[in-house]
């Protein structure tokens, strides 16, 4: 194998796969990065099994020439040099040779680095995927609803499939839900796709989304999503991820939501935020985050939080509206400060049904998101 | 105890003496910050034995008034949390009052703490120093020459003296020095003061330095330095860092420096960073951070470094001049590298005394600087 190649184009795909590599994985040739030439351009993958990623880059596009392939091949480079040695060249293109037993040689500017590299061969294939059950969606909006999602799924193994986000589409409806059964977040969002897709349980492991979140920007352009019974993949313009999903049957969740109200509150987003923030301050080093709300009047609600070490903090917050019964509750405060952290929305409501019941959190401007939780017995 | 003051200059206050806690502190009073009020103003004061720090927020300047006090007293508050309090409390002014058992209540707009304060009588005494031997230098200046030399200071408790900086001051001129018995910063300016003002020996542990630097800004304004024989003082408009003095002596240094050279080489320093950064690439996996430098030819250096497991590296720099023997020396190039970071100029001479003899780095522009290292044999 030999070829030239851009710097900063091969930086950037080197970065891009290099997210799936486990530096710690068991699988020696999975610390590398598979780069593989042929006369249509250059390939360049990184897996942990769970996750692969693979990125072409083309010999040439509209805008520009950049790889230039004197001769096909491929060969596998442990990553965690290589993606270090690539960023820190000096010239603006690369030239990267390989002989035998996988040594390769990488040139550029005054700087020659020869690298032991591991056999190709033993690299495993990348799934191949039917594309029948796929859907587009612009990339933005998939980078939100990861955000406003993830963060709710279990860091706890003991019941894996809540470790990762349920993907359900009916009637060109797609739903993102996480929980880690104290908490809940639900996103939704219109897609392009034939109205017959139907999808459920399609359980995508969190620390996936998270990576996939990584590679993406804002754009507008679609992604197309292609999901098979054991993959998912997210297909870009030049890259490709593939994520396993999660075995397991994800829990039903639309039940959970209550429908009535018995208190309802209004209020800036901000102020809670902030209120939440210095109580958490306390109840942090009580370790249990354990924060109390009561309604005190018309338009004003009472924090508080104590610690028996520290002391303890009471602030009073105005709401834009209260209605219906008196209450007092507690709940975990971090975990609605996760939720409010996501919320992009200035105004929020809260639903609560009761001091012993589950409370939903929502935007005031759109009903495509709620955060669902259940309070904290404080007696 | 009771006073109102303004939040961000009580912020900036807490935030300053704070650099001195420790909170693992053993002594209980000592991970709490003593608050002081009285009718000049408000005194705050942060220790770890160690370093002490005094902040001083007058109840006004020509600009503005910070304060109104409305019942003198003290209280200890413990660091740890009250720092993140006041920083995250919403009003402009912060009134707090100190009741029985040292129950501290703190008010902003419409948020109330209550504290849990510590005896202020149990606080040690600050230590009262005689000002017989002190001079003045500008602000900027000793952060550059702390930045310039504290890096070299030993991290091993083996020799005590070598983890601080020896200061110097002979016939206006003081000098910092640092060194871990492998290599050694100096640094010199002319400072401000009588000129029969002589110091040896004042060994400044590099922590106290690093924390001072941090405190300080590039202000044009001079600092008073005082020292004593087991303490100095760096005092600041309204803020005074006290920092106790290592024992022992501090080995004689000047001799070390060699005064004749067999290859002297000068180049720009941004080339030999980026080499150096490349080649520690490998060299580090290594975990000796040995490189390897040759001469080849006229105005050539040849920088190599090898890792069993990755591979190797070579690369030509050029130089702006070469003279003297040709040369082969092997070093611990993260050293070198964490001189050339410090050093501003960006042309800098190497004068090497041959392959097993210490050499010398130096910027080229002035010679109030020097970094000298000890090669590394690799045979």
């Amino acid at each position: 194998m030999k070829f030239t190649i851009d710097r900063e184009e091969f930086v950037q795909g080197v970065q891009h796969v290099n997210r799936a590599i486990s530096p710690r994985s068991t699988i020696n040739v999975l610390t590398g990065i598979k780069i593989e030439a042929d006369t249509d351009g250059l390939t360049l993958i990184g897996s942990d099994s769970d996750i692969s990623i693979q990125s072409f880059i083309p010999v040439a596009d509209e805008e520009k020439e950049y790889l230039q392939i004197e001769q096909p091949g491929s060969v596998v480079l442990q990553a965690k040099y290589f993606v270090d040695i690539v960023k820190k060249l000096p010239g603006d293109t690369i030239e990267i040779e390989v002989q035998e037993q996988f040594a390769a040689t990488v040139r550029s500017g005054a700087v020659v680095f020869n690298l032991n590299g591991l056999d190709p061969e033993e690299y495993p294939r990348l799934p191949k995927l039917e594309e029948d059950q796929s859907f587009k969606i612009p990339q933005h909006l998939l980078k939100d609803m990861i955000r406003q999602t993830v963060f709710a799924v279990s860091s706890q193994e003991t019941r894996p499939v809540l470790t990762g986000v349920n993907l359900e589409i009916e009637e060109g409806k797609m739903t993102f839900t996480a929980t880690d059964s104290h908490r809940l977040a639900m996103r939704s969002a219109e897609v392009e796709t034939d109205a017959s897709l139907s999808l459920s349980n399609i359980v995508i492991p969190g620390k996936s989304l998270t990576e996939l979140s990584r590679i993406m920007d804002d754009a507008e352009d679609l992604i197309e999503v292609v999901v098979t019974e054991t993959q998912v993949l997210f297909k870009f313009d030049r890259l490709m991820f593939f994520s396993r999903l999660l075995d397991g049957k994800y829990p039903v969740t639309k039940n959970m939501v209550p429908t009535q109200t018995k208190t309802d509150v209004t209020l800036e987003r901000n102020d809670l935020v902030q209120a939440l923030e210095r109580a958490l301050l306390l109840s942090r080093e009580a370790k249990n985050n354990v924060i109390n709300v009561k309604t005190a009047g018309d338009a004003l609600i009472e924090i508080t939080s104590v610690s028996a070490e520290i002391g303890k903090v009471q602030e009073n917050i105005e709401v834009a509206s209260l209605n219906g019964e008196d209450l007092r509750i507690s709940f975990n405060g971090k975990n609605i400060l996760d939720a409010l952290k996501v919320i992009d929305s200035d105004v929020i409501s809260i639903q609560f049904t009761g001091a012993m019941s589950p409370f939903v959190v929502r935007p005031q401007d759109h009903d495509q998101m709620l955060h669902l939780f259940s309070p904290v017995r404080t007696y």
